[in-house]
């Protein structure tokens, strides 16, 4: 943000809402109403309470959604273009647009999802973005194998549905349902007796199919975690082997200094002697 | 201990008392009566023993909070203030006082705490102690995920309260209820034959929740995980990566004062040399 | 190939070949007919679908198989007894002599094994190879564990079968059934409210048999999993640790030199010394 | 072995009984017999194989025994008091002297077990004593955590007992009971659904009991396999770094014999110079 500020023109509105934006004040207010909002959602799913104060907290999330679109509206004003630089702001743009979603056409199910406004703390709080990113980092070393996994579960979901679609439709009915039954397959979440089994009393072989799909999708998860943390590991060993070879190598180079300072020595004395002979 | 009795005045009945308490026949006794009083409490959950020898086992287990308690008051005159910095001392203290709360009025469930007191053995054997030590200096590196894994919970925790807490209100009816059954979920167990098949007969779609509630779970504990381990990994490798280092550093000194005795050689080589010219 | 070129006598029409197949054009064709492939039948599984264009999917179908024989025929010419070599190539080879079996006899099952073709987007992907490959590449150093794992598998194969075959021959009526349900226990899925729970009723001492094995092969696979990943760190570390030594050793050769050079001068005025002398 | 054959006074018969059980024939014989034994051990479980053969089975059966029982005599003969002195031998030698308890009295429980005979495929081929030992080391620091595991479990037991042990004997009527159901959960196997939602349903707190004892397992079995993977790792990663160090070392040794030789010559330069002054 300060690299902006050199760069745009020094708009005065655009200034100061930005040094107003920028105060601890002001940031731990949004907070502090991030954290209310949660709260309030929260209370919102009891029956007793939503009967008792529903309207006060009708009202609450009235003022917060209010609260988050002056902040917004402030925030691109302020930063102007460069405001969609960050994809937190991005992050917290698109949770405020979809705050002002009607919701009260009896769609009670996007009332629920009001909540995912408590996730602007992941944008908001320093520590959590560096987590978030940290976790973010992570993904593009697990993209091979990701595709590969992909690949493996398709061909898998196409198969059990051919061979058991007809005879347990509610598993294996359709593509989609394959995968999730498969996806369930390799939580090992009742793989055996819950679908496994009765898919063997009618075809016998069933096993065939499903504990390789089993081992494989075990293997592919195990190679991605274990690619995931040498990754993390060879990071923090470089760091560490960097750091010790460096400080030998401040001690090598004094020597180095002191031999040229004794070659040197050396060289007037033999220069000395020639002149002297 | 040795520090606080130099900085204490020498009061003759606590030292004299603190001589007794770090005697290895009293810590041992000590230890003893813990195990004692973990067998005894063992054998009372066993309806035969305690009809037969249950007012024996009355007796043992009144003598083991008699001793108990005369352990903790003598340590208390001994060492005084002092005695509180030890979170072990703290934590022997607690259970010593709760052993005291009445316990005969009918309230069984409190009775089986009393075993609690077998945990004395993490806090007097010291090898347990650095175990346990071990485990909690693990903690703080993993604060951030966790606290990111709790706002994930919360959310969670609130659109399935309020998407799925009417038609499921066993699983889903409150959000305490909401966040026993996303553990549940979480550790995998019957998550899909036992609560998300059945959820979605009523919400067809409700996968498009509990998957990535499971993903995103499984992620960050993935990540807690190597988070910990390569922590743990990386001090290992730090320390012998210091003592390789150290000895080359070694090897490398003798050199450098070997360099600096040849260059005080040829120095006073050049100085005859100039006196002799 | 480029090495098989130069040691295959230039057949003119092998090498017109070879040059084609290898075109970015021509592989990217044979990607685009994979990938077309896989949605074909996946699009085959909705019943809706096949009814409507079921005669069109088998046209495409068709038209895959043919193109993939003759892309398969071309590279036999192409590369000639080469061809062999690449593992790749056998796989793809065997995929496409089984997409020649006779599948309209009734055989649906067979039909659905028409998918496997899409694992060729693992033979032709470049990416795909090299993360198939280090996946396999693991499997060397696991073999020892897998043995010990097999043995002790047969062993209380053997044992389950003969002490509840005839109380659960459901489960244990047979070696295969054995072992099935001893994967089963072995991935914790129902282990003990499924199966060791109703064994215990008739034969109360069953959890002296299970809860070993559990552990054991718990014990068993996590060494596999420390082994793996032990392997891989080691070499990432290795790589690591030779870089930096690598740098360091270069400092000290140039130290060595510059020592040398120095030695040099010194005889050298040792020696005019001498001459002067 | 060849060191036993030095110690040891050269007994005409144990010398030449030794030169015969180490060759490989008599050696490959052997894992040929305890392979037979396997398979028809294995085959001994199909009941139509044993109706048709069993007479054929048990044949073989008392033949590998005799066959065993003759090695192992021969062995305890050829290396004396040193027989006792591998661990692998007295393995061999439980399993024979079990080999010879009666069988036939209509216990066909025990018959099951005979299969522990394939157990010496491991005490027989060297690759598999390895890995055995590879395991079995990994045992002792594992220790501290597995005390306190247990004693976690201990306490955990007792207060499950003494809370749900009348509501739910099946579970947690004595102390075993609750054992293996505190095993159980700790596996996660049907924690929830199985065991603490009915549990629940009459003390809706028991969430408080095995919510913690969950979160506590897991995290004492996480260090567990964290402690196992530090200590590997930490032993590759320090021979690397040694094998490294020492690398190094021999360049700068050479250096400082180069640094020496130079200091000679100057000093033989000053010696001369001042014999020539």
């Amino acid at each position: 943000m300060s690299m902006s500020m050199q760069i745009m023109p020094s708009w005065p509105i655009s200034r100061r809402l930005r040094e107003i934006l920028e105060r601890d004040l002001v940031k731990n207010t949004i907070l502090g109403i991030i954290v209310l909002n949660a709260i309030v959602l929260g209370l919102g799913t009891s029956s007793i309470v939503s009967e008792r104060v529903g309207p006060l907290l009708d009202i609450i999330d009235w003022i917060v959604v209010v609260a988050f679109t002056v902040e917004i509206v402030a925030k691109l004003i302020a930063y102007g273009p460069s405001f969609f630089r960050s994809p937190w702001n991005i992050f917290d743009l698109v949770i405020v647009i979809a705050s002002h979603f009607p919701q009260s056409d009896g769609v009670k199910a996007l009332r629920g999802l009001r909540v995912i406004r408590a996730l602007r703390l992941l944008s908001i709080v320093p520590q959590m973005q560096s987590v978030v990113r940290a976790l973010l980092d992570a993904l593009p070393g697990m993209a091979a194998v990701m595709v590969l996994l992909s690949i493996v579960y398709y061909v898998f979901a196409v198969i059990t549905t051919v061979l058991y679609g007809d005879t347990f439709p509610q598993w294996f009915g359709s593509l989609g349902a394959s995968l999730y039954t498969l996806f369930q397959i390799m939580t090992l979440e009742s793989w055996s007796m819950g679908i496994v089994r009765p898919v063997m009393e009618e075809h016998p072989r069933a096993w065939i199919v499903f504990v390789p799909f089993i081992v494989m999708t075990a293997f592919a998860v195990l190679n991605l975690f274990i690619g995931l943390l040498v990754n993390t590991m060879q990071a923090a060993v470089e760091a560490e082997a960097e750091r010790e070879a460096d400080a030998l190598r401040e001690t090598l180079d004094a020597q180095t200094a002191q031999i040229t300072a004794l070659t040197e020595e050396v060289r007037r004395l033999a220069e000395r002697g020639g002149r002297h002979g």
